[in-house]
């Protein structure tokens, strides 16, 4: 039996030589595709996009009251684990609104998830030499809860024992490109894991078919677990200049004038697609990145006409197959319509088809380009 | 010549046996296919529908600023003639507001266009027995002002001369199988103004193409033209009970005791169907009724993609052929979606083909099923 497996750990529990497990959720913001409701000042892991309650009424009005923030659920699954949360200094705020005295570790300037990693482990090393981490994404999906907290328990248990690098792989449901694909080793290991032979990042539809159908391929989730000494070693190893910063950090040189100055570099590119002997557990609990509006059907039901109401009101006439969402109990009327997506949230309303929601992206950019003052940059510091 | 053609005879001015001239703009609302901006409580003439100034941005982002309201446009146009409005009890204020020193009639319940045209008669023909009225919509719009108002001078004259019962038919640009039409008779009279042979109410689309091409066919736009002393007798042969009650007003009789029991019928199936020796003046200049939102691509220049921006804001990214209104500063973004009507007003969102506007007064009926505190009935009295 793997120690740990399936109980809680917290601080207050442990024994003399036990580590203590830590959740690091990495809630910086950025993404463009959830526009109007995602904004430079409110990201996708502060929106109400999870599942709520909706009820149909005769007449064909659909009533949605507001879901869960993402941030909120994910700090539910991990209820019990001692948790910090790397965010903006921009999003302190209403980050700390979600999680009433939650530990925030506020970035001041964004430098992408390595250096966000780095700097939290290099934190709770601090704190206790022996930390094992969880690094989880503050903006996904879970349906199967409990199937997430299980594995999650599993992954912590095997870095901690076997101090390897240990990922979260999603089995996947369709041939996505917009991933990146983790690919499998043969031989499975203790505890299910199974070695990382290579990260494939968006690869053409033929492959992805491929690997969907493989059952060696899984998708990469952002999920990784570690004890803090080895990333940092690994830091060390693949990235100098962010490790020399690190240990200025950790010396007691203030974030303000170090932490602008790391590389700008993901976890994944700078770390894990450089380093061998990676462990992978197989995730199978409904997970969905909730990239773009068309993925907010895989967490709410739709009507009999196959229209889901993320969250609002909807009164439909002979529509069809259409996703609305609207954060300010705006009334969506829809007649004649088919497969759209019908997004009111502050001072704009979007219609796209569904098909084409990843242009939701290039529409924003299009946007700050005819009127800057449209899309705020972050508050200046 | 006619006398008055072409000027404006102010009350001030007339002579002693001059009949002075008035305008009755009928403004008591109701109509639903312009939902959600037309509400029970915020009817189509108190709209802002009118054309604006738009900008369009390299970066394809259109502005607009609010337009007229079609009752001020209506008023701008007979500027100079003595004007009585005729209106509900529940839109005096802001009528008055969009009118300001403008005397009003406030009706104390809806009873359609008969009563409202005999009571404004009623209250004229005690002050001036000899008065020739000009009955006008107060929501409709007009491209060339100088041409309404040369043909409303014409019709007026023509009605102070002749005695005669005038309508103003507008020379119809397509086959519009949802409008009145009115068939005219051979014999060109005095002034260009020709019988009108009979009424035909929403012809079937073969009639009404048949109609577009004759040359002798033009819609009734619910204008008309008449001495006060003629139509009051009119309705005392057409319409006996309503004639009576108008007597009853004229005694001193309170409006809101009388008013109510009025039987309600439109002027034109009460009186101008049943009345023999009508005259019509052809009118050419640019009407339209804004019965549905595609009219209102009539009153707006379109971009290049045909996208027509009402009112509001548009960013549009391979996006043609829409209509879009807005009238709280929304920004209406669209992304791959052409023939669209996209509306954003008050609590509501509204999306609907072009070609399928019209079933947005079944959609506002099945609202009312659904919820009918979504759309209260004007104010109990």
């Amino acid at each position: 039996m793997i120690p740990g497996h399936g109980q809680l750990e917290l601080p207050a529990e442990r024994g003399e030589d036990a580590a203590v497990r830590h959740v690091v959720i990495l809630a910086g913001g950025g993404g463009t595709r959830l526009w109007p409701a995602s904004r430079p000042w409110r990201p996708k892991q502060l929106l109400a996009l999870g599942p709520q309650r909706a009820q149909g009424t005769p007449g064909g009005t659909a009533h949605g009251t507001p879901g869960e923030t993402l941030l909120g659920a994910t700090l539910r699954r991990v209820a019990g684990l001692d948790t910090l949360i790397v965010t903006a200094r921009e999003f302190a705020a209403e980050t700390a609104l979600v999680a009433p005295g939650a530990r925030l570790l506020c970035e001041p300037a964004a430098r992408n998830t390595a250096a966000a990693v780095g700097w939290a482990a290099t934190v709770l090393a601090a704190q206790d030499p022996d930390a094992v981490l969880a690094v989880l994404p503050a903006d996904h999906h879970v349906a199967d809860e409990a199937g997430f907290r299980a594995t999650v328990d599993r992954a912590l248990a095997l870095a901690e024992q076997s101090d390897a690098i240990v990922t979260v792989g999603i089995r996947p449901t369709r041939p996505e490109t917009g991933f990146g694909w983790l690919e499998l080793g043969e031989i499975v290991r203790d505890g299910g894991a199974r070695d990382v032979v290579r990260f494939v990042e968006k690869p053409d539809l033929a492959t992805a078919q491929a690997f969907a159908a493989s059952g060696r391929h899984l998708w990469n989730a952002g999920m990784f677990f570690f004890r803090a000494a080895r990333i940092l070693a690994e830091l060390e190893r693949c990235l100098p200049a962010l490790a020399a910063g690190l240990r200025e950090l950790a010396a007691g040189a203030s974030p303000d004038t170090v932490y602008p100055t790391l590389p700008s570099i993901s976890l994944d590119h700078g770390v894990m697609e450089r380093t061998p002997g990676l462990l992978t557990l197989t995730g199978d609990f409904g997970w969905s990145d909730v990239g773009a509006w068309p993925q907010l059907a895989e967490l709410h039901a739709a009507d009999e006409q196959g229209n889901v109401v993320a969250a609002g009101r909807l009164m439909a006439l002979d529509a069809r197959d259409n996703l609305v969402y609207t954060d300010d109990g705006t009334l969506i009327a829809l007649i004649g319509v088919a497969g759209l997506v019908v997004v009111r949230s502050g001072d704009a309303v979007l219609v796209v088809p569904r098909v084409r929601a990843q242009d939701v992206k290039e529409l924003v950019r299009l946007l700050d380009a005819a009127d800057p003052r449209g899309q705020p940059a972050k508050e200046p510091r």
